[in-house]
């Protein structure tokens, strides 16, 4: 994928901006249409920093939906090939490409178990964490309660976010 | 992608239905998720029956969200490599994947003029055309109502569902 400078990415029609960065958050084109309002962005950390503020301003459900839009870690839609080339690209670099069948149990138990909890998905940011440390995670997530998941879960897809942003566009 | 069977697909989970079944509307899950409390589904017809159901009984903001949530043809997605597997498979199949610098502007001049006029991207279902046909269909759809476009953006998408569909899942 070719990184679009800032500068023409300020001088792009609604459409087209929401083309580039809509896949910073899975599934949610919304986020970067309300953001196309808040150009022009002098750097990358400005557009990061917009978006998030967006995201801060959207209704609980509109977050709810957003943590529900990220597919399950080693689930059905990676096992059927059908994640966004963004996905599929973060959980091969976290080392979830090739796991043995046992490490495949513990997931969908994990998987299962937190969304019978918490009744949305467990989001972490998977390239910055290794198969391991996510897999250590999951216990520990689930003791927390579910404002606390909430919070933690919009955190990391912030750091999701991030890299994609900073993958995607290019500045002088 | 390997197909499911409808006999795993009536046993699984709402979460693993989701992810086999939320693709075949874009980047709209919560089709799947609320068609999941009607099954079993006999056969793959009524799978499709009910998902249409579905999207009827979804309110208009709603069904403009799923209508948007559709990348434009060959549009800046496609051109960054970021459209969904599904998305990218169509387009291809379409035609529309080797196109000459002057048929690129025209689907830029078309796609921008579309928007402009009804607030939400131009939806063909690609497989059943190919780019000739699409070209064509662009002035005559640009002749219509709002609200005949609404209503013709959700047939196609309804065949592109069906399509998809059909290809995921396998019946006896």
């Amino acid at each position: 994928m070719q990184a679009t400078s800032l500068k023409d990415l300020n001088a792009m029609s609604r459409a087209d901006f929401v083309a580039v960065c809509g896949p910073f958050f899975e599934c949610s084109p919304w986020i970067a249409d309300r953001t196309w309002t808040m150009k022009p962005f002098a750097a990358r950390e400005a557009l990061h920093t917009a978006m998030r503020e967006t995201v801060a301003g959207a209704t609980l459900d509109e977050k709810l939906d957003l943590i529900t839009a990220h597919p399950d870690l080693v689930g059905e839609a990676a096992r059927r090939g059908s994640l966004t080339p963004e996905s599929t690209a973060e959980q091969t670099a976290a080392g979830l490409g090739g796991l043995s069948p046992g490490d495949i149990a513990r997931f969908s138990q994990y998987n299962s178990e937190y969304r019978a909890k918490f009744g949305f998905p467990f989001v972490i940011c998977a390239r910055e964490n290794r198969k391991d440390a996510i897999l250590k995670a999951f216990p520990l997530r689930l003791g927390n309660t579910r404002e606390q998941e909430i919070a933690t879960a919009l955190t990391e897809i912030d750091k999701i976010a991030r890299l994609r942003l900073f993958d995607a566009l290019s500045e002088p």
